[in-house]
């Protein structure tokens, strides 16, 4: 027997030392084969074809749920945002081992979101089924044709993230996200509840993040650097506010599953009602602070955690210099809309816990404990 | 000058060693307080006779949205589920701080309802106000009377905890949970949603809960020794799901309010997707399985931790003995219905914090960092 394993997983990673690695610098290819198609140029429309959704239908909804796990349940999060921010259709995001044990309130009137990457993921997959069984409408957003998901739901956005390998979503995670923004700007366009103006600037906006991610991946010494420095906390905490918040929980999940620091993410407005407590000198906190409208209340609280000891990395937005005085480190990401944010800011928290796990020489594509797709309840 | 600070500080704790456990021990009491003169007792109806709300209003509303800050937020996740399981009314709960810079969707035909103790926490007082604003009706839940919120909501309800001192909550937050539950039976009622045979069993349940929790108080030697044994532990996990989950997240808060552990709450379900690989031989897990309906899969859950080596002490309902194979320890609580367990789950957390943070020697009434009521952004 000639074990040729070690060779071939050599190979198919392509020259990068882990899976992980390779999959975060894949993010701008698989963005980009994950809007192809799905733009009408001409218009700056976008035009999902794929969807057998009538005018009527559409407006008939008063109530959306997405319904995830894990990763892509933070996916969720942000697509709440944009499509409440777009639509004015009221959305909850729900973990799917939990919607699926209540009683949720759906009817016909009602679209529901399944996310997973796999498309197998057992309690999501069991959402699906409730759901259409009450009447819901159900799209599915997944990463496999021709998984559960893909052939139950009613209506499928496939994310062209091609194969994900490390048990730590990266790819999977920003398509997914992608898509959120793409579904959010077709509603809206088929609702009528977009400007001209504000379209065009979202389809261009949206169309520059696979070179500006492209652009930050070519610069990322310092965050090996910083990595470095929290490779030996005990808790690193994460915070931000809004669509920053929603990334700081992905920010720090990643850093568990991978490096296996106790990491947590707060909304910043809520240190102040219990977690300052565990702030201390030196505790590494990673500060997100790219939403212009909660900017300076975002510097304040900054300020909290820097006042108990903290050692800060903040993250903004290029021409945001103010936050230097605030933190000990900063990492710019390129401008962008305020919306559009998440797909760029969590990438150099993808890398941070990559090169954390690193230094602590952790099994990085395989962690300890977990499985990549959790077919099981 | 004569000081006599230190004298009447200690007349006031009533011989208890610092005032989060005289208040924890008041819980019997205050709730008592909160649910009298709520009863019709002899149609076991609630009577809210301070709200003006007529049935025409109340079937007018679509959303409820709870909006509230730290503990305040978790007794709104029970106010939840029990609002939700009650009415049929969709609700969600939002943290004040995020719900007022993003553009909610309230409208009149949408219940706001703002939780706070000291009915002064700033960003809940600003949903008060931009929720009126735009036309939704504003029902506060406080424990001041002539505080803000309580002057400024279209109707409040007043718990009755008396004053708290410690900053770490435990008699406000029980008898906020309390109110939500008349709430909700209160709302059933005007809908007329709820059985005859299904109220009196809530009002009976509700009515038990002080003796039953003055029952539980009587025996908290095993809980002290509990505490010792994970005061050097880095990091502790709560797990639940349902009512389990929002206890959970409640029960962590305290422990990192004055133990100034790093503690987190999960829903059970969610640990597969990523948390599990921070479980190590001997990490300390509470895992609470008091809900009929997931008991199985909590057990499940638990299994996972403890194949990890977890040391798992396991909150059940008495009578429940399968648990007992599954975890180290076991803390029972007095039965109930499932809705009503939180009221009864809390107070073993509540008393494991304090005797943690005790063990630690941390200054229990005024941890760092934290102040009682938060009045500024």
């Amino acid at each position: 027997v000639f074990k040729v394993d070690w060779d071939m997983e050599q190979a198919e990673k392509n020259g990068f030392d882990h899976f992980m690695l390779k999959e975060i610098f894949e993010q701008p290819n698989a963005l980009q084969k994950t809007m192809t198609g799905r733009f009408d140029e001409e218009n700056n429309k976008v035009d999902f074809q794929e969807l057998d959704w009538t005018a009527d239908k559409v407006n008939n909804w008063n109530k959306i749920y997405i319904v995830a796990c894990g990763t892509a349940y933070h996916a969720g999060l942000i697509g709440q945002n944009a499509i409440e921010e777009l639509t004015r259709i009221p959305v909850s995001v729900e973990i799917a081992s939990e919607f699926r044990y209540r009683r949720p309130i759906i009817d016909e009137n009602t679209l529901v979101i399944v996310v997973s990457q796999s498309g197998e993921t057992a309690d999501t997959l069991a959402a699906l089924r409730q759901s259409q069984k009450v009447g819901a409408e159900v799209l599915g957003i997944t990463n496999v044709v021709g998984s559960s998901i893909a052939r139950e739901a009613d209506n499928v956005i496939l994310t062209m993230a091609g194969p994900e390998i490390a048990v730590a979503s990266t790819k999977a995670y920003t398509t997914q996200v992608l898509s959120f923004y793409l579904l959010g700007t077709y509603v809206a366009q088929m609702k009528e509840m977009i400007s001209d103006e504000y379209r065009e600037k979202l389809v261009k906006g949206i169309q520059a993040i696979p070179s500006q991610i492209e652009e930050g991946l070519e610069h990322t010494k310092g965050l090996q650097w910083y990595a470095e420095s929290i490779k030996d906390s005990q808790s690193v905490f994460f915070l931000g506010r809004g669509l920053d918040h929603a990334v700081a929980l992905e920010g720090s999940l990643k850093l568990k599953e991978i490096s296996y620091i106790h990491s947590e993410a707060y909304a910043a407005g809520e240190l102040k009602h219990g977690t300052l407590a565990l702030i201390e000198e030196g505790t590494p906190v990673i500060a997100l602070a790219t939403q212009d409208e909660v900017y300076e209340k975002m510097l304040g609280n900054i300020e909290e955690v820097k006042a108990r000891g903290a050692q800060v990395m903040g993250v903004a937005t290029e021409g945001n210099m103010k936050i230097y005085q605030y933190v000990d480190e900063t990492c710019y990401i390129p401008a962008t809309l305020s919306l559009l944010t998440p797909l760029l800011s969590v990438v150099p928290l993808q890398i941070i816990s990559y090169y954390t796990a690193l230094a602590l020489d952790k099994d990085i594509d395989k962690p300890r404990n977990l499985a990549k797709s959790v077919t099981v309840e």
